[in-house]
């Protein structure tokens, strides 16, 4: 087993740095806080015996040797980057938990016969940087690394000189690693596990996403002085639409998930009816027909409440994956290491994208998930009891050992 | 007559100063630019003989002596300040219509009973700081000073401060000066002169205005992981009642009018549920009974879809002012000059708050107006043609010489 007092004595130390305004974290990726974390991640993994590498997207690599030098190595980890009001865990608990599983290893004098590999992937938030789990994609061949180079944050700022900047930019080749296998844990992110009272969720897939960017243009004019029938108000184009988008999820048995978390107004001033709005809406599902299927509906509809309204509409594709199937063999041996621990378990669908999600086309990979309290991520609220981050460290440290082989 | 030339000059030489993105200006109250502005019109006037004075709100008083030393001056003028995508003439060019009118007293040797007094007011739009007409509103009695004072910008920034930083204290009491009239002259910022095919509108009546600004709280949550049903979404709610808005404005005969031109969104990133929405609804209407029944309808009608949805709405008045009759005398000084000049002309009600509905508090005051393009304004495409800016600027050197007795 795991030790889950250091695992849990990592986490709080690691939450010190870019903390947020009501307990949890702003540690945005490729901030100066995301530099001390990455920083601090090394330190702990070369004081745990491990060599750090770093590709040319900041994706980090501690390596703990295995006893066949040709056995490919067995990865596991995260992301240590968080939302702008972020939890303490979501990503974070994948990293340290990994690498607590290799302080374990050492404290148990535990040899394998591939080596291992303990990962922070670069921007999975995609907050700053739209989309989402950006680096892992480059690495998988999804993305190319100059197209991620040029993604720009909110203040024009370009993902490559803010990797530079903080000084995180590796000589590896980004995607050049090959894989035995890999594993993610992380929080559920959702209310399932909880709710049933199961300790381990089973990740056998993930949920697809799509991202729409919608840009709506009307015309800036004064509030006061310009009668109702000559307005054309981006602002309530935008309402629109956004109870549309609530309408699709909900119409889809079992129902999808859909909202917009990001809405800018133009000129965003009181007295001036919006004459641009730009809003990204998030669509998920497990099954690609019925994101499909909402993407078609949504820019139809969209189409439609804008052209009675005068207003001009554009859409742009700023992020989406396709649904994934985990591999059986990496889901095996997640699902026998809960057995064996004797922790409750159930098989789920992940709700969150994540860095396992793309890893799972160049490479076998599964993910193990603990329970969060009442479900709540992205919310500086979010949290989870040690004994859930143990028990997800322990079914981690289980696979993983099975899998690179005792 | 003045000179239409003179005037355009002007205005075009001012409006080189905070240029906007698409040919018209940023030049908010208080900023770099709105000093480098403040500058230019003190030189002018010393240029034309007169001599500033500067109130503690930063209210510019540049007077041209009168004949009776014993009595109180005529005043005109408007703003500087434009909105962040405004146009070059909204405000402005009361202001340097106001300046050409002396300049042409000059030129003709015209000696007043009154003296004549040019002022520009501080922080009319009320983007940067709501609300709008701050200054002009401290000058009046409506606000105190201290208050004014303590108005923040979106960055936290105070009014006082912007004030003292950008140089633009003065040491004159505000709201000390006694006026024997004012007048100011506007752009309409609405569709009817140019429609009519008017010079001149001859302004009796301010339509009154009331800002709500309207937090909604949800819950912060993934946008991917978290059921439907579980969700409270801020930012759905904000849509409900942008809707609900639009449809109470519509509902009064004739029409008043409606928007939320501000929104803001928190966290605004797009895999995160809007925890909180805040926006400034903006109703207007002449009659103040039905600025009433709006405020009411919309308190009563945001409470009852933010408890359906589960989410907590607050209110709060930002910013209002009740409709406004002109001076008679005023009024009437305005329609004999447009008539003497051979304008066409229209009695108007203004749809916008300007600076003279406060004065008309505290001194007799009428404005005048002439079209704009398309009714256009708050937009940087805002225009006018060179004979509507002479026309106006005539009636308002016309009405000011007959109150100031020449
Ligand atoms: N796990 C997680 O929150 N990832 C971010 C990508 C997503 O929005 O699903
Ligand atoms: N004239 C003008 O745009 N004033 C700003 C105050 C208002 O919104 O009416």
């Amino acid at each position: 087993r795991i030790n889950p007092d250091r695992l849990w004595d990592s986490l709080m130390e690691m939450a010190k740095i870019g903390p947020g305004v009501a307990g949890g974290n702003n540690r945005q990726t490729l901030t100066d806080a995301d530099a001390e974390g990455r920083a601090l991640f090394q330190k702990w993994c070369e004081d745990a015996g491990m060599t750090m590498g770093v590709d040319t997207m900041g994706n980090m690599f501690a390596t703990r040797a295995g006893e066949d030098p040709d056995a490919l190595p067995v990865y596991m980890g995260s992301h240590l980057d968080t939302q702008p009001t972020g939890g303490k865990y979501d990503g974070v608990l994948g990293v340290l938990g990994a690498l607590e599983a290799v302080r374990s290893m050492n404290d148990l004098g535990i040899k394998t016969k591939h080596p291992i590999v303990v990962t922070n992937w670069t921007n999975e938030e995609g907050t700053r940087f739209a989309p989402a789990m950006l680096a892992s994609g480059v690495f998988a061949g999804i993305h190319t690394q100059d197209w991620a180079y040029d993604r720009e944050d909110a203040e024009g700022k370009k993902f490559g000189d803010e990797l530079k900047r903080v000084g995180w930019v590796g000589d590896e080749e980004v995607g050049a690693r090959k894989m035995h296998a890999m594993f993610e844990l992380h929080i559920e992110q959702g209310p399932i596990l909880e709710a049933e009272g199961k300790d381990i969720g089973v990740v056998t897939h993930g949920q697809g996403l799509s991202w729409t960017q919608v840009t709506i243009t009307g015309k800036d004019a004064h509030t006061g002085s310009t009668p109702m029938p000559m307005r054309k108000n981006a602002g309530l184009g935008m309402a629109r639409v956004l109870e549309l988008v609530d309408e699709i999820a909900w119409s889809h048995k079992p129902h999808a998930v859909g909202a917009a978390g990001h809405i800018d107004i133009y000129p965003n001033s009181r007295n001036v009816i919006p004459g641009k709005a730009v809003f990204t809406v998030d669509f998920r599902s497990p099954d690609l027909s019925v994101i499909e299927d909402m993407e078609k509906r949504l820019r139809e509809g969209a189409k439609k409440i804008c052209d009675e309204m005068g207003l001009e509409v554009e859409f742009e594709k700023t992020g989406g994956f396709d649904p994934v199937t985990f591999d059986p063999t990496c889901v095996s041996a997640v699902r026998s290491a809960a057995e064996r621990l004797g922790y409750s378990h159930r098989d789920i669908i992940s709700g969150a994208g994540h860095d396992a999600c793309w890893i799972n086309a160049v490479a076998p990979t599964a993910m193990v998930m603990c329970p969060c309290v009442d479900g709540l991520s992205h919310n500086e609220a979010e949290d989870i009891s040690k004994d859930w981050a143990g028990a997800g460290a322990d079914v981690l440290f289980h696979a993983v050992l099975e899998t690179a082989e005792i």
